[in-house]
């Protein structure tokens, strides 16, 4: 259980909007000198703020992100990003625990993918 | 921004460990009775509280769920589910905002898969 008076989501929010700013600065700025990103899926990792800094910065401009729900606590936040990428909508989920002082040591995306239901349970459900 | 200073974590690590025991009286107890449950990656919705319970209660037997990371506020909550289902790890990223009574008003499940990494990448991660 966590607990703690000062949700952090502030700052998740923070790092996505520099991100989507490519304001590298304010970006390195919250990040820790050892922060670890993940992306379980394709199992790749980029150790430290250094290269971290340089995996966004490759990345090909041209992309739109915003935050769609956040909740944290004194032990991190988790939001949805939605995003938009060369004009295709794609939801990215995103945690992010936090050190004791405030800065980001660690991010963890994922990317899920749209995909047909299995068959057999159309009877309990509706489609959007 | 999020703000309080009481974490609704637990009501969310209750939800999962009632649904790990297939205890439906506690379930039940935890949801709003207009509970909507949305898997936005096959657009399935589940509306009100009789039919999420049935939605859960025709599922198979022979999960197991546990709460890996959770975050929460007084607006919510989202965590990572790790689960165990026929011998096969997956992962399901949940997010539960809470309606001012302390109910779950909905639910939405993410279930990413693994996947390869895009090439041209390999220079900025490591693989784990």
């Amino acid at each position: 259980m966590t607990t703690g008076p000062h949700p952090r989501t502030a700052l998740l929010r923070a790092y996505v909007e520099t991100l989507q700013a490519r304001d590298w600065d304010r970006f390195a700025e919250l990040l820790h000198p050892d922060v670890v990103y993940r992306m379980p899926q394709t199992r790749e990792v980029v150790r430290g703020r250094a290269a971290y800094l340089r995996w966004n910065q490759d990345y090909p401009d041209g992309w739109e992100l915003s935050v769609g729900v956040a909740y944290g606590d004194d032990h991190g936040a988790a939001a949805r990003v939605d995003v938009v990428f060369r004009g295709e909508p794609q939801t990215a989920l995103v945690f992010v625990p936090f050190a004791d002082d405030g800065l980001i040591t660690s991010v963890t995306d994922w990317w899920p993918e749209p995909c047909d239901p299995p068959s057999g349970r159309e009877h309990l459900t509706e489609r959007s």
